[in-house]
């Protein structure tokens, strides 16, 4: 189509990187980039750590389950939903202000998510790669307090980048036909078209290189759900002041 | 810096479209663009419902608060978070399925907005222009029962799309310094940093073509703070499967 969408559908994600610094001036270019994103009223309810120091990264690569590219990415950067800023300023304003709303905690960790999705394109742009860290939600307290983080900001992804040393594949998404419904949400066909899709995913997973596994997508997704999911995260918001009220 | 940040760096929401439809085959390479962003464990918990019948865009225009453009624009999109898909497929492949974890909600929330703002810059790229409505949000269950959602779904956000018939200013951003923090969550700036902000806020709201004001960041934020943020979300969400469990 152009060359912007086809910069996003060769999207992978990107474990393995070059020793190589990305120089401070195109951080900060991608940042900007993320700061223009959409922002639900203007709140811009988000803030980044750039965690540089060592021995941090290595920590939180621990906390995320074992995920050595946490410490090993050119830079590391965590996505914080930010309701302090704002309500602040608006305390500071005048406003008596009511925090721990269900939808602010909503705005804020999409907020983040919008302006994330800006960094990581920018970042492929200029060809750096990267991945997602959901995996410091395993011990968000723990991350919270090795970034000092205060009450109502918590922390929402890591986002790994860098210099790729790697090639992967692009992984097969589910037909469009499933995913764009017109009017009305009819699943009539959705489960045929999740069979077809588990056709698809098996011959991925028994053809790609690296590692080679015979399964489909309903079975990858079956420990997933099978136990609860993060189950101290419902604690842990409120306890930061996303009060789920 | 290269033509894909520039295309980020001039967003900008728009809000007044041409009436010219938005071809097909576009469409469906924005909407596969949008599939091509990262998601949480391959889950893709995300639909999207093209909502075509002028009767129910000009019910959401009203649902959200009365916002025209969702009636006016060339097509209107509403992004659903989607654990029913995943999980009914994990279900079928005989897992014993744990449904409504607050996790739950957070991993579809963002995947559905990653994959958004895929859809919007892959449009603006194409030379289309947006906005997003998150005032669908005041009236969750009506704009469930309009498009037929059915539970472990609901809409987080809907998009605006089509040719841009105005040509707004690029809105200022929260100073770069405030975003980025290094290895701590530190805000002995902030405040300075805000105070700065308020005052480009003021100038940008004096001097802007369209509806002057005499406000500023921190003012224009008070009324969404002062009262309770759409304080039935927390129910609704409960009511349709994201138990906040």
């Amino acid at each position: 189509m152009n060359p912007t969408i086809n910069l996003l559908k060769s999207h992978r994600s990107i474990r393995k990187f070059k020793d190589q610094q990305i120089p401070r001036q195109l951080l900060e270019a991608l940042i900007q980039a993320g700061q223009s994103a959409a922002t639900s009223n203007h709140v811009q309810a988000y803030s980044i750590i750039h965690v540089v120091n060592p021995a941090n990264r290595q920590r939180i690569a621990e906390l995320a389950g074992g995920q050595p590219y946490v410490a090993n990415s050119s830079d590391f950067l965590v996505f914080c939903a930010d309701m302090k800023r704002s309500t602040d300023a608006a305390e500071r304003a005048g406003a008596e202000v009511v925090r721990g709303m269900t939808e602010q905690l909503l705005v804020a960790s999409i907020d983040a998510a919008l302006m994330a999705q800006n960094v990581l394109i920018a970042a492929e742009s200029a060809g750096l790669g990267g991945c997602y860290i959901g995996g410091i939600r395993n011990n968000p307290q723990d991350v919270s307090d090795l970034l000092k983080l205060p009450d109502n900001v918590y922390p929402v992804f890591g986002l790994c980048l860098g210099y790729p040393d790697q090639n992967p594949e692009v992984k097969p998404r589910l037909p469009l036909a499933a995913i764009l419904k017109q009017d009305y949400y009819d699943d009539a066909e959705d489960q045929a078209l999740v069979a077809r899709f588990d056709d698809t995913m098996a011959r991925y997973y028994s053809q790609r290189t690296g590692s080679n596994k015979s399964t489909n997508w309903s079975e990858q997704l079956k420990p997933l759900f099978t136990s609860k999911l993060r189950p101290h995260m419902k604690a842990f918001l409120n306890k930061r002041g996303f009060g789920l009220k």
